[in-house]
């Protein structure tokens, strides 16, 4: 590709509040991944992005040169439709775990692509790695292959998809331009169109635990995600989703495990099953899967099949029991009443705290460590009951996050419905 | 200082158009000075700047810091009230030639530490180098003995003062934030409040040939350098002046300084002899000197003896021709009628490409090469008659330079008054 476009020019255009070219955005996203373009500069451009926004036709070119930047894989082989989910992140959110098998069982095949944890929300190779043996990188041929036979793949995301968007999210990441929704929809859907699914389904969480906390944003940036799927002929559907709240009744890894488990064995928390149930119907509709209702297979069994085949394809061991942390602690209610409110951030960032998450990339995380819930907002609760039990390895970690849960609950005296799941469909 | 600011933060405030703390601002400055901040970091927040602005006290804070990040001189020594003028740049502007020498005839000393050019204005030192022998760097020392003696020294800003600003005045440079007022205005005022300067006239030009292309602008870069002035406890007045036209009948090194000697000897052109006087009696009014009218200082050789005494101090020969070009090149008019129009940014373009100014800051300039010019906004004109010449010592560069003036004049019917020097005075 020619230098003849100048990387000042293009910052100039968009900081005027023009609309870039598709050979400028082409050649700046290539550019500075050839380190022809500085950090410095794509800094700049980042910024005006993010405060002067970006055209329907501008995000689509800027992900198709992030898919540009890197290789792209191919389920066309498969005998079975392919269908994925991505979810933006929460607190609790362990749905990937019962979903990709569910979905499995029902007949299409999921290649579930997914990251490590950063901060108060928890990460799905994170959770997986508390199963015993249980391995997240696997080559291309091994995730066509396990496709192929058992349905169901949730493995580490190779680093060719989208180099660009690694290097990006980087710089983004300490310059103060993580929150430019075009770019937020870019960096998730560039991957995503790479992986090569038929069929997608974006879980966009909304509320304090969630990274967009108002529903406006929230809505926004689902709308340029599906219009970003669709303009590259993805069936793309996006559920805004309650994050005001934890997501059933655990934080953190191997509690989130025992948890899917549960589900899939028919049990579980109501708004897991529920979240669980609605992305499974979306992902079999957009499959053009018809007649099969997802819950049948979590009822007979069908979907624990699948689950436990995906383990053990990946090195796990299915019957293990999950670790358990050396120490627990029990927060208690003050008061007698109902539940009003439990602050999925707080005790996102407790559950961080006691050892879940980490802070930076390369830091380790406990397995054990976690938050049990033993109430939901509109549950009734007595003074003294137990709403929380802390787990950690490490008890000098409870005073902090005790801290973390300071303002976390109200108790109130009237009876409050729980709140609902699924706020919205965006198609 | 502690490291107890957050450089994510900081740009994170300015981007959610949030006012920075003068903690913030202090230690955001120092800790770029001292590369704590990194350079993708710095052009997020100047493009956030650029884009949601700065308060006035903001903008103090931020100049204060780029002063704090260097040297201060001091001229409270000197047996004489200080002033100096500083100009945003146009094209054939050599005011300061004529200007420093003229007010210190009038009593009042003028520090002028000035820059080289660089893209299609000139600088004051390429000017002065086109004088055999004179030389621009002098040492601090040097500058106080000379104000003291002969009462004005142009010579190079040494490093030492705002050095900050010369960081990050490069990363605006490459990152297209160079257009923010408020960081070209703290930009121009921490150099000169380090300085020292007791009072400073600023000509602050506007037009095609201005790096304020509308008088809006021009107004408000104005009105911000007057606020950071005057709350630094410096006299400072504004004149905002035109830069449609060249100003006077020449832009080039050698060029100009023969125009500025012509102007000293009570001769020369009309703008430039009226722009001159209009930043002396603003100097000497804001140094309380009162009952002396430079217009006499020109008259009668007062200014001249100092010029060539001021020359001599830096090594320069007076008397010495300037040099002239090897080749000239008449464009001449092609139809009888009045110049209605002669545009700065043209001409600056054309001189700039004959070899007078510079592309990278690196490049050597000619000397000789310039234009000169036989008429101006409001002459008669007649086919055929030359309206410019112009000077090289290379002249393979004519072509590009003919091009460049391909519609840089008007001829019309009709008398047209030639435009208003000084626009409007700010204070």
């Amino acid at each position: 590709m020619s230098e003849s476009f100048d990387a000042v020019d293009i910052i100039r255009t968009k900081r005027d509040k023009g609309e870039l070219s598709s050979e400028q955005i082409s050649w700046v996203v290539d550019a500075y991944t050839r380190e022809v373009v500085a950090d410095e500069q794509m800094s700049a451009l980042a910024m005006a992005i993010l405060l002067n926004g970006m055209s329907r036709r501008e995000i689509g070119d800027w992900t198709a040169a992030m898919i540009a930047s890197g290789e792209r894989m191919d389920f066309s082989t498969l005998s079975r439709p392919t269908a994925d989910k991505h979810s933006t992140g929460g607190v609790g959110d362990k749905i990937t775990l019962p979903l990709a098998p569910l979905v499995a069982a029902c007949g299409v095949a999921v290649p579930q692509l997914s990251g490590r944890g950063l901060g108060h929300t928890g990460g799905t190779l994170d959770k997986l790695e508390a199963v015993p043996g249980w391995r997240a990188a696997l080559s291309n041929e091994e995730i066509l292959s396990q496709l192929e036979d058992v349905g169901a793949v949730i493995c580490a995301a190779g680093s060719g998809l989208a180099p660009a968007d690694k290097r990006l999210y980087s710089l983004r990441d300490v310059t103060g331009t993580v929150e430019a929704i075009p770019l937020i929809a870019s960096s998730i859907m560039s991957k995503k169109i790479a992986e090569g699914t038929g069929v997608l389904v974006l879980d966009v969480k909304v509320g304090s635990g969630a990274f967009m906390k108002t529903e406006s944003d929230a809505r926004e940036l689902a709308r340029t995600m599906v219009e970003l799927g669709t303009d590259a002929g993805v069936h793309t559907v996006a559920l805004l989703t309650d994050m005001s709240t934890p997501l059933g009744l655990t934080a953190g890894n191997g509690l989130e495990v025992r948890e899917s488990v549960e589900v899939l064995a028919g049990g579980g928390p109501a708004d897991v099953v529920e979240l669980t149930l609605a992305l499974a119907r979306e992902m079999l509709e957009g499959a053009g899967v018809t007649g099969v209702d997802p819950a049948d297979a979590l009822a007979d069994g069908r979907a624990m099949d699948v689950w436990r085949r995906m383990i053990a394809a990946q090195g796990g061991d299915p019957d293990a029991p999950m670790p358990t942390a050396r120490e627990t602690h029990d927060v208690t209610a003050g008061t007698d009443g109902v539940l009003t409110r439990l602050d999925a951030l707080a005790v996102g960032v407790a559950a961080w705290r006691l050892g879940a998450g980490r802070a930076r990339k390369e830091d380790p995380v406990q397995a054990a460590a976690g938050i049990e819930l033993h109430a939901r907002p509109g549950d009734r609760v007595r003074a003294g009951q137990p709403l929380l039990t802390l787990h950690t390895d490490t008890p000098e970690r409870f005073e902090r996050a005790v801290e973390a849960l300071a303002d976390a609950w109200s108790i109130g005296e009237e009876a409050v419905d729980a709140p609902r799941i699924v706020i919205d469909r965006i198609a």
